[in-house]
């Protein structure tokens, strides 16, 4: 990439059981800022498939929450909608893990390998790999590249969500190949230029989640 | 402190604009992490005094939401009820900022030099000061502890939110000193066991923003 690499951070709201983790994004955000990336935040305007209540630990019957204004939380404001966004205008993309991703960015959690993908999400992701640009995802989003770039017609990239079983069956069946990986580092398949992590899918604690953090995203920015 | 200091870090919301401010309190939690403290999250169960639209730019009319149940989405669910705290089994204390700061754990925002603290966050500050439990704070919760401690009859301790004239003058009028500050640096009082930085009140970036909360973590955990 060139020397300050534009990378597209896509989130899912702002919240591990209803939005995009906010610890992943954010240390993203980070080890982007360290790392000399120029970053732009964006995220579709649709509506959250739950609201989850994050003291109770039970989801919010009837709440309605919309997944762009949530995500402009962790971007504190600076954030676009997707659908405004083109890839021909970054070097790269990363999106941090979050039942968000599972639930709003996909329906992942609900269909598993029948997964379908949020339809602005979906086309964003396909023209940015088709015109080459660098693909990175963590946690519980890999599946989301998994799905997107199947539909491409493009089989046996090298993901990670870490060693979840049910999930790596997720990708084996989309046609990809799921490699194990410890939750501080990442799996880079450079011909496809696709980065993953684990990160909270394993990660113990937040200082152990950075360090795995920070290996993909460097592994993204070296591509 | 301690090997392992034991830190409760407040919260007051999730966003800038109505709570706690995401990128402050998810990087004080890395930094307490990697200097080796073990915390602990809470927040009070009170409303919000606002929500946000952090896409739109605009606060939601007639919206309400929960301050702990927001705060819970930062701490991942491990989230405690701040009035079941007991400031005896910590070693100090860390307060991110965020308007939640102003507009919730206190009504800073509205009255200024008038402030009032909601009495369960004054109440365990002012015991968690009076047992000689450390204190951090960035950003702008700094006139808190300004507050706390002028109602404990403590004056004179040097605190910094920056070098915002008008919120440093309300820490003068609280009868502290205000210390202007770099955004990569925090200012301790030692004698008082208090340690406050400018955060986003300065910061650029988030990787200046890292730099100047690691530097009031590593001192609060000096103290």
């Amino acid at each position: 990439m060139r020397e300050s690499p534009r990378i597209l951070v896509i989130l899912s709201g702002c919240g591990v059981n209803d939005g995009a983790e906010i610890h992943e994004a954010t240390l993203a955000l980070l080890a982007l800022a360290q790392r000399g990336a120029v970053v732009t935040i964006a995220a579709p305007d649709i509506p959250q498939r739950r609201v989850f209540d994050h003291y109770a630990g039970a989801e919010v019957p009837g709440a309605t929450r919309n997944v762009l204004a949530e995500a402009g939380r962790i971007a504190r404001g600076a954030i676009r909608n997707l659908a405004q966004c083109d890839p021909a205008d970054f070097d790269g993309v990363f999106l941090p893990g979050g039942y968000g991703a599972a639930l709003n960015l996909s329906d992942l959690a609900l269909a598993g390998a029948a997964v379908q993908v949020d339809p602005t999400t979906a086309a964003f992701l396909t023209q940015a790999h088709r015109s080459g640009k660098a693909l990175g995802a963590v946690c519980i989003a890999p599946p989301i590249l998994a799905k997107v770039l199947a539909d491409a017609g493009v089989r046996g990239v090298r993901l990670t969500i870490g060693n979840d079983p049910g999930t790596a069956q997720v990708i084996q069946a989309l046609g990809q190949i799921h490699v194990d990986c410890a939750a501080d580092a990442c799996v880079v398949d450079a011909d496809h230029r696709v980065v993953t992590g684990p990160a909270y899918m394993l990660a113990s604690d937040i200082a152990q989640l950075f360090r795995g953090i920070d290996a993909a995203v460097a592994a993204l920015l070296a591509l």
